[in-house]
């Protein structure tokens, strides 16, 4: 039986809010990149639902969702008519972008772990997919992009930190048969609050031990 | 039951032209970049099953057309093997290759839409998915070849709107009950001629509007 | 029925280490890029793990080996940990790491084939998904890195060569009904001699004839 964390309808709501918002930062990538208007839909499209792609392929779900619900179809490209006339002025809305950028992470990291549990997984690769599932849709933007994931790079504030601390609350939570609405809000709000703080207090991961200056170079 | 748009022989021949050509263009790259006979082979490969691969994961048809049938696995080595003697004499054939290659274009977003509907998927994801199968090889290959794909760069003749314009084509003929061999043969005609005019005319996607010279500096 | 190439325990030690050895050259590469502690995690299990992977997501085994599996799982872990203290040494003892991942290379392919051949592959594309699962890791690995793979590169040592022989040597047994463990650790011990010897002897494969000034100039 599925998990219903939320009521259907505040749970669909809720994935349409993070995949438009993913889908935003997807096209703003674009834009960037100076792509055009077919390029920065495919990145909307790609980052905002290629993290759930990839889930429902491992899990076996498919056709994935992002293939049977329209509107996980449609709202990346509404992201991305957004972005195509409005983006000087969504960038500048940054910090809102950021903000709700951090909820699709806290969101996609909880419903990933939990749909990945459902399917018969167990609790450790649920939480590892759960993480890929709200980093995954940023990984193929950047190779889209042809750049280094900046998930993987160490000048960039924590991103995986609060998708782990989400997706392993929600496995305890499992666990010890905790699992509700109310346990399932906490993680999302925990792996919100750390990716909010980490953004504002440029929280960084180490490098590997004893670097040489010869790959300092490279950096 | 699938929709048989043409003769079974017919469209299997068709099927392998469609592959052939989409191999070349993925020697030709690899032969640019200096990739040994193997890379060669591999980017032929990985051009021509590509998309039809993503399709074949995505609608559930495993193990895909592209593994199951030895045909589509030899052709790409053909394709790669030609590419390897004769390159030159190939490039200066461009032309012809850009006809093959609209060709291809046109076929597979029309037979991948249709496949994909044949699946159980819906309207719009079937023409969504056509449009990948179409061009998704052409993605993997500037990807694995270190390249920003050239579907998404503003700076090439359109590629993505006429496989989007065959695919609509196939899901309205659906809709409407009107898909046979002929209406399909119109998609893919239609997808093809387009191709060739925006290569012949040039015709370019617009970038997003007001882009500031900031985001200029980094074309 | 599974073809046990080994006894279960054997299989799976050999499958660990296999895993080990590439997760070691992923976290040797995000060192070698800089990234921080959780991208030299996750190139440590993208390495270990995609092309197994992709090749039961071709075959329809899911969920992948990858997510049952926690030793599958946790071992890249511990590469990257290995790795995150104590890169100088592992770099020191690049012949060792070397030699390790020849050996899952030939390990690999030879798991790969009979998985494969096990799902109800033909025997060409088990052993076109056998040589996928040995190097796929690999070219995963250097995609998220933004590097052209090193399997496509004309400047290195055969890679993809001695896993086709291994790949090739799987087949033929089954096709000829002589498969068993003795002739499968033929395959992986030639397949591993092989890779063995294009490093010390530098072996390479040919690029495209007549290559021109003006493709030499990209290199």
């Amino acid at each position: 039986m599925l998990h219903e964390l939320f009521s259907p309808s505040v749970q669909h709501a809720l994935d349409l809010v993070g995949i438009f918002v993913f889908a935003i930062s997807g096209a703003l990538l674009a834009v960037r990149k100076n792509f055009d208007v077919f390029g920065i839909a495919v990145l909307a499209e790609v980052t905002a639902l290629g993290g759930g792609l990839f889930r429902d392929l491992i899990i076996g779900a498919v056709p994935p969702a992002a293939f049977s619900d329209l509107g996980y179809f449609v709202t990346p490209l509404l992201a991305a008519v957004l972005v195509f006339f409005l983006h000087p002025e969504v960038e500048r809305t940054q910090t809102a972008v950021n903000v709700f950028d951090a909820a699709g992470l806290g969101l996609f990291c909880v419903t990933g772990t939990t749909k990945a549990y459902d399917y018969g997984l167990g609790l450790t690769p649920s939480a590892a997919l759960g993480l890929a599932t709200a980093v995954g849709g940023g990984v193929l933007r950047d190779v889209l992009a042809n750049e280094v994931p900046s998930l993987l790079r160490w000048d960039r504030d924590l991103y995986a930190v609060p998708a782990i601390v989400g997706s392993t609350m929600i496995v305890l939570f499992i666990r010890f048969d905790l699992l509700n609405a109310t346990t399932s809000g906490l993680a999302v709000v925990t792996a919100f609050l750390l990716r909010i703080a980490a953004l504002k207090y440029h929280w960084r991961a180490p490098r590997a031990w004893n670097r040489r200056s010869s790959a300092l170079e490279e950096a």
